[in-house]
């Protein structure tokens, strides 16, 4: 009898409900605050910028579980439920114990998991009478998704894409444009924040932290358009809830819990969507699944950032938020993992790491590519950059079971497919890539700026 | 109650035969016949070039069902079924009483159908201790599943891409060398073939044709090497048959039957994939459904070609084929499909032809991109510049039923995703594509040459 490989929900099963940590967590996040007055701000205020739903939704510290609009649920059949896969290849070639799974959001359309929280927040854009939405992007997987699910929700997207990442992943941008979305590098001189930052150094290649500023000021200064965010939010991990949700499912289906789950981490999307459903558990029934969020070496906010309130963005627009920073001014170095190069981690997992329910480990550039063309050779899916860091958190434990020969059951999401970023495998293969560390005294000299703003 | 949107299958549920229509065919195709001699081939011909268990797969007209290994199943599942959807978006677009339904191979890993086959000659290959292989590629979607396919077979493979398809996809190459294969440009300097060819034109951008030679060349030179081709011959269409025999069990879930079958047309492979098992109950019990095979009109040998012994390759070293031809030595236009710049139909194909059993249709490149982007529009998933010709197909047929009001249902088999062709959708898009159509002199005076071959 052959093993089952993939796990698969028919579309009846699809979850009709999102997972709201906030209402379970043991301690809620502090509150974003008014950067001038410091007072915690309500929904109304972050609708200035935000879809209403979503600005309620950021907020919501008391429901356990969010209905699905029915006009998501339709468009999330459109590629849901995504498989969950044995990596049996992988684990042989690792000559390990564990029993490795991944969630597969890679076969999503343009690519990633971003469109999980795409759809759902052009589809409140459009119901409530939004016609334009604005965004900023990394490597493009959020852009494209965005650009998408605009599209087919009849809105105009206008995009502000990291200028190393356009450079460096073209295609992305050809992708957005085949949605019809207005594509900017960042910092660009079409915003007043983009201008001063390029006036200060002309040779400015973006970050997360710019782009972010940009979008938001265009969303301010153009009427009926909204500001949407692919990470770091509160109501986007509610959105990505989905994938741990079908996870759970698909687990029971295998008949095995994981004792490890595991994600790459940027703003922290992608691993609250598959962590946080499991990690209810921990906090409602005594399990005691470990979580661990996979960052790159050179932007690490989790495991050698401060808790701190910071701004979301470089220029400083957003609410002040409680999170491990490194500063809204630092720099990540031009690692590949565009969509990880985030100063920030979000409220609720900044929350979670203070209470030890998960932590954090760094991965350098050289290992997530290593990790990447393994998994790539022996499961046939070549990740992106950012996967690749998940995949490198996953080998290091099945290799530590392979020492102690636990059969641990390790969980990790595959958060979406490296085909756009070809450029950067070749530049590994070729050997032109390096790994960047960053010293104790950059991260202190950049938080220690931080502590004039509260 | 909402409508299904996907279909698939459980793993028990994949098939576990391919379908010979060879066996079924009310005419058998014309032997394969050695160039010197005239004689027709036996399999132990084919066998010095290509794995023996092809090589008699190629001529067994005897077997409606053919046995998928056990290893090859067991790789089928890391991706297999893939999904049968219904195209609702598409059709409210179109506003079509048609019902239309796509079979996704783009969510394969490299993402096409390719590996279908590729999986199966790599491992046919291994079991008779052959260690290394060699093959042509176009766009390079061939030659990224033989070099997966070959890499977790434990073979070496060593990989001749068309020149102007290496220029336009350049990601494609960088997919290979990620799974260790060796990728030259063709023509090369490396094989005698190539050197002919530069020699009498240094500017040569190559065709599949011309790669052809150079991997066929190399494996007739090299110990323990076999040469693998991704379509035209009977046995690729037979391991593609999976496509359709999945599309058949999926079809009956949706509760309905295709009046159409719809695939892009280069060599072959996709469109025997998913029309002939829907074919045999045609031939079998009557069954009407209508089988298009979509080209591209600067490549038109099926609707202007003429059916003629030919090779199959520019330099003349494959056995003499029985084919729907512009003549081994055309030079296709540098369209951007480039799975499809192939002068042949493969043998079965091109009797099917000649019995009336399917015909093709002819699309101009720009109306391919603009169903593709159409396509990618409403259902979210941006498709191969060679599938986008079975999209226009499907989009003249559904505009018919407009016309008509007829609820024809239409099936036609997305191929691959575009993702690595995007700087073509951008030249589509900064309006710097064009169609390119032949004359009839150039299509006669290149098929008069063949007559003085047999």
């Amino acid at each position: 009898m052959s093993k089952q490989k993939k796990f698969l929900l028919q579309e009846n099963e699809i979850p009709t409900q999102w997972y709201n940590i906030l209402a379970d967590m043991p301690h809620k996040p502090l509150p974003p605050i008014h950067p001038a007055t410091k007072q915690p701000l309500g929904w109304e205020d972050l609708a200035h910028i935000f879809p209403a739903e979503c600005a309620k939704q950021e907020l919501n510290t008391t429901d356990r579980w969010i209905d699905i609009p029915e006009e998501v649920i339709e468009k999330y059949k459109f590629y849901r439920s995504t498989p969950l896969v044995r990596a049996y290849d992988l684990e042989k070639a690792l000559d390990t114990p564990a029993h490795i799974y991944f969630k597969n959001e890679s076969t999503n359309p343009l690519g990633s998991h971003k469109i999980n929280s795409a759809l759902a927040q052009c589809y409140y854009c459009k119901q409530e009478g939004t016609t334009n939405v604005t965004t900023e992007t990394g490597a493009g997987q959020w852009g494209a998704a965005l650009a998408y699910a605009a599209k087919i929700f009849g809105l105009s997207a206008a995009v502000y894409q990291v200028k190393i990442s356009m450079l460096q992943k073209p295609y992305r941008s050809s992708i957005m444009r085949t949605f019809d979305a207005v594509v900017n590098g960042s910092p660009s001189m079409s915003t007043r924040a983009g201008k001063d930052i390029l006036t200060a150094d002309p040779n400015h290649m973006g970050s997360l932290g710019t782009a972010i500023s940009e979008a938001i000021e265009l969303a301010t200064t153009t009427p009926h358009c909204k500001y949407v965010l692919g990470s770091v939010l509160n109501h986007v991990a509610l959105h990505q809830s989905i994938i741990g949700l079908e996870a759970e499912k698909q687990m029971q289906m295998a008949g095995e819990y994981p004792d490890m789950v595991i994600a790459c981490f940027g703003g922290g999307s992608n691993f609250g969507g598959v962590a946080f459903p499991f990690m209810r558990h921990n906090i409602l029934e005594g399990r005691t699944t470990e979580f661990i969020a996979a960052e790159p070496e050179s932007c690490p906010k989790l495991t050698r950032g401060k808790f701190q309130y910071d701004f979301g963005d470089e220029a400083g627009y957003t609410p002040l938020l409680p999170m491990f920073t490194l500063g809204h001014q630092f720099k990540p170095a031009n690692i590949h993992a565009g969509g990880l190069r985030y100063h920030g981690a979000g409220m609720i997992v900044s929350q979670l790491i203070k209470d030890g329910l998960m932590h954090g480990v760094d991965i350098p550039q050289l290992e997530s590519f290593r990790a990447g063309i393994l998994f790539a050779q022996t499961e046939g899916i070549i990740p992106a950059p950012e996967s690749s860091h998940a995949i490198a958190a996953t080998i290091r434990e099945a290799l530590k079971c392979k020492e102690t020969g636990e059969e641990k059951v390790i969980l990790f999401n595959l958060s979406g497919h490296g085909l756009i970023d070809m450029s950067a495998y070749d530049q590994y293969i070729n050997g032109d890539l390096q790994n960047y560390s960053i010293s104790d005294k950059e991260i202190s000299d950049n938080v220690a700026q931080l502590e004039q703003i509260i």
